[in-house]
């Protein structure tokens, strides 16, 4: 599994020729730094007694990021799946009518889930965007670059994801599919903008 | 070594609740990340024939980006290193009007350093950022999510990397550094802005 390989290797294998690991998977690893961070942001409040007021708050925060760590975690090697389904696809044979359709059929269900999968992993960024937003707010001062820097690389990350939705939304026949899932790619990014300029705006005040 | 940790392991280590490494790895690695997909889009593109009158500037590319990418490599151990000799430096004994000064001493530079190498960190990633935009402009369209991806990567890198900056230029006595480096980090934001704008309007063309 990607996850399993050390920093070195990850990157070796992103700069190969081969097109898998590629922009995917590198969003929701960025995704997933940004959620860790971000426990540690909660980690290093929580260890001072200065911050007691927001210990509670903090430690809800901590599991929110670490639900979000655990699923981006995942999500690296299953973007890196989901793409190779669709190399895989295109290379069915396409002799006869039937084999045609069905490969055709397939392409399109393949790339319907290598659509999903990063519209998924964008979601689940735009929520490390928000915590990390709270956590900058409330979390020791000291700690609060760590807490900028979660939400920059959240907001990279959703934005990595959504180019890899968009690149496959380009080849999906199904027009309603399409259509929906531009419509809840403008909502996110919208979203997105609004809670970015928030954390840019306290993370000028605070470092 | 860092690098040499799996990346399931990494994160742990990220998350923790020391406070190294933190956002100043997290940045270096980031912009690693970029690298290597700049790497990957021009092998994609090298490699296909229907791209050959770019193949030479595209082998430059690559040679650019590895450039940075070994740089980056090594910053995300050297900038936890860095950190802790500021950690250490606090630690010194302060018994003696001797012992306190040569503290302070040492403190100052070693948050001049902590500050002077994301400083490099984000100079670096500004690079990739740079060079991602021009290989989204040429490469194989077909990897044109990765181009944009990679460009995503670097200033979010670059921004993390500011923001250690300016976290540690907030401790530095010495006023003429501390302006220096301001006025540099403008400079870098500055065309950051221009490359952005840039590589946004291209990635919403070709994706």
């Amino acid at each position: 599994m990607l996850i399993d390989k050390s920093i070195t290797d990850f990157l070796a294998e992103l700069k190969s020729d081969s097109p898998a690991p590629g922009g995917g998977s590198a969003a929701a690893l960025a995704g997933a730094i940004g959620a860790a961070l971000g426990i540690m942001v909660g980690n290093l409040t929580v260890g001072s007694k200065k911050y007691e007021v927001v210990h509670e708050q903090c430690k809800r925060l901590s599991l929110d990021f670490e639900e979000r760590l655990t699923a981006l975690e995942k999500y690296i090697d299953e973007d890196t799946k989901a793409f190779n389904q669709v190399m895989k696809a295109y290379k069915l044979s396409k002799n006869t009518e039937e084999e045609k359709q069905m490969r055709t059929k397939v392409i399109q269900e393949s790339l319907k889930a290598a659509s999903a999968l990063p519209f998924t992993v964008a979601e689940t960024c735009l929520d490390v965007l928000e915590l990390a937003g709270k956590i900058l707010s409330i979390g020791n001062i000291n700690a609060a670059s760590d807490a900028a820097v979660a939400g920059r690389m959240a907001e990279a990350a959703m934005w990595s994801a959504i180019y890899n939705v968009r690149i496959n939304l380009g080849s999906i026949k199904d027009d309603d599919f399409v259509a929906e899932m531009a419509s809840r790619v403008e909502t996110m990014v919208a979203r997105s903008e609004v809670l970015m300029d928030q954390l840019v705006k306290t993370a000028n005040e605070k470092i």
